[in-house]
């Protein structure tokens, strides 16, 4: 965290609001993705750091920063979305399946708003708490026919790393385990600064720079012992990027908001909240000490079709939700490797509230289920105890938040489709 | 429908967008509230309109206003308002209890702001397709500790229009059977114009006038023979109104979105929407041809936690959605009016397509339950089949859109409580 002490602050009388300015053009676009995060995860997280009702209300940084919504629809049989078309419309303007990666319906490939800026000059790239080559920073640099062809993803961005002429400055995420002993040297020859550690990550001094600090995603932010896991890349790669006198475009993502919603896990997903909300925060304080930039904060879709609300209770209970101190998917574990009589005990290491006997006999039938059956179950009896609503372990159609700071954000206020997004960023950006 | 064309279009010069102007002060407001329309509601009209998936997508008359969302958590034990305590703060700018109709949590009465339009010598007036003694407009109008004191309400607003200095100008709704023989000669007497059917409506002339449509509410839009019911009182509730040269303040409530979202009668639920948006339009519409006026469009909750998405399918069928052409409550009481082996025969009716013989036999199972009960089953196998999620009967505490048009529109962009929108209603109008 040295670099950011070295930022030279511009003087108080260039930071006017970019609304004053008629045809603004920003040098820089730092563009985060809330992977999942539709509305319902904004009122909640507000709710969640609140706590207790009657407890005095504060607005978060998504609220200080809302413009606007987006529609998410793909361009298939389909009005829902998955995490690859969208990406690839929030990344080049243009609609496409549901599994492209960059590729349009006739799988040709559409060029990203990071390549538009790689060819103006600026420095680019990608950062992510899932795997750096998921579908959606996957989406900003590779063309591929299917998200799960992760190894050909890895490939393209090897590759878009160590060309003669650099196509990425900067991939930061998990995924190690996607890339071959080759890639990582192919890396290494071309001058590519390597971290699979967040020591590593801390040390590196130039671009280009890949961070690659677990074998696929992070763990879990609520079951990580680090804190503030996208705020730490996000601040390492702008004080990287920002060298360039041309400017810099990075998308970030927090990805696994979206995973924890897939596993209507309510406590997971608000911490993935306050894991983005702190990546925000740093960004949003950049724009504060560069006017020069855009940030722009949407999701690609909402997950799990969340609501706060259930079962005809007019009530959502926050306090619960803060009681729980690991991911289903880790309680699962945990559970699956000891015996019935020992759940309660096992259960009282992650969860600061008893189950009941009846939950207890449930859990217990589920012994020989596989470690995603106990999480979904133990998911449930979270969401009952919190009133926390959930209708689909996938994807909905509802409209997603957008977000914007700097200069030209006026122009995302309102709703908008999703392509209208990278759209307006090329034009305040100037690099159509 | 015959004053509207007697509207003097004012010279285009005037018509200067609201952002130009520096402190813009507004002469009107109409003030809409699509009770329980949280965001998933205007996603889903979108894609109703559209139907099917990879047709194409136009902005909706909600779309082209939104500007920002609005939380609107009560003051009391939850995170989960009801519609009194969310209506009374959309109508005071303080927040009350659950229950609460135009009192504070210490049962003193707050005044709305047509309290305060009126004492700046606008005319002013709610319209409902509930009851017009409804939680929602009684809490822009009368002061009582429950909202289900519906007679004390009713008599409240009697008093109100019939006042030796009227502080209500026109009621425009259902509730008829509220309302006593002596409270409707009391008016009459007062010179109140008094209609009881759409006829008698369109033939008042002048105000003050209350209109009382049906016995309570207003049938659903979906089971109405009548088209635009909000529609048509809107805009004769506008053409009486904008006569004062002092302008107007009116309250306009699309009811019952809200009672679908309760029965999770998802085709209810669009009809209403259409019902609401044609009233949207014509205050739209009103806004251009006067532009010293404001219009402001939200809602009080989200209801029913619906999400377009369930089960783990990414889809959403806005076609099964049109197949049904009556609300859950009609055709429920049909079937209970028959006997189960008429049952295919009598959906037939309603229904444009069949159930299986699964579905007839646990429709059968509940021959001796309750008209609501019967409802709740038929909202699930509609919602199964279009693949609509709800988590609730009840409310949930998600934010809710917030959309702006005309004089100081802008001052609604961006994340706001509830209590906030009055407050800059009242600044715009400059009636404070």
């Amino acid at each position: 965290m040295k670099r950011f002490v070295c930022v030279v602050a511009l003087p108080l009388a260039l930071a006017v609001p970019a609304q004053a300015q008629s045809q603004p053009t920003a040098k820089n676009v730092i563009y985060m993705i809330g992977d999942g995060m539709g509305p319902a995860y904004l009122s909640a997280y507000r709710y969640y750091l609140a706590g207790k009702p009657g407890n005095a209300v504060a607005p978060t940084i998504f609220d200080q920063l809302l413009v606007g919504a987006a529609s998410t629809y793909p361009d298939d049989d389909t009005w829902v979305t998955d995490s690859a078309a969208s990406a690839t419309a929030l990344a080049s303007g243009v609609k496409s399946y549901n599994g492209a990666i960059g590729l349009d319906t006739d799988k040709q490939p559409l060029p990203s708003i990071l390549a538009n800026s790689k060819r103006a000059g600026k420095t680019i790239g990608v950062v992510s708490t899932s795997q750096i080559n998921h579908a959606t920073p996957a989406s900003f640099v590779a063309h591929v026919a299917s998200r799960k062809s992760y190894e050909v993803i890895a490939n393209q961005m090897t590759n878009a790393m160590t060309a003669a002429t650099p196509e990425l400055d900067l991939m930061f995420g998990g995924g190690l385990s996607y890339f071959s002993q080759q890639q990582l040297e192919t890396m290494n020859r071309a001058g590519v600064a390597l971290a699979t550690n967040w020591q590593q990550l801390d040390e590196i001094e130039k671009l280009p720079a890949a961070a690659l600090l677990a074998p696929v995603a992070l763990p879990y932010a609520i079951d990580s012992d680090r804190d503030q896991r996208l705020a730490t890349m996000t601040f390492t790669a702008l004080s990287l990027a920002e060298s360039n006198p041309k400017g810099f475009s990075l998308l970030i993502e927090g990805s696994l908001i979206d995973w924890c919603g897939h596993g209507n896990d309510i406590a997971c997903a608000m911490k993935e909240m306050e894991d983005f909300a702190a990546a925000v925060t740093v960004a949003k304080d950049y724009v504060d000490e560069h006017p020069d930039t855009l940030l722009v904060v949407t999701a690609d879709h909402s997950t799990g079709g969340l609501t706060l609300g259930a079962d005809g209770e007019y009530q959502w209970l926050p306090l619960e939700v803060k009681r729980v101190h690991a991911s289903t998917e880790t309680i699962a574990n945990a559970l699956l490797h000891t015996t019935a009589e020992h759940y309660a005990q096992e259960w009282s290491k992650y969860v600061d509230f008893e189950l009941t006997n009846a939950e207890l006999t449930e859990l217990a039938l589920l012994a020989n289920e596989n470690m995603y059956t106990v999480a979904a179950k133990i998911g449930q009896m979270l969401s009952v105890r919190s009133f926390t609503g959930w209708t689909t372990t996938g994807h909905t159609a509802v409209d997603v938040p957008v977000m914007a700071y700097g200069v030209g954000a006026e122009q995302f206020t309102g709703y908008q489709d999703n392509t209208d997004i990278p759209k307006k960023i090329i034009n305040i950006l100037a690099i159509d």
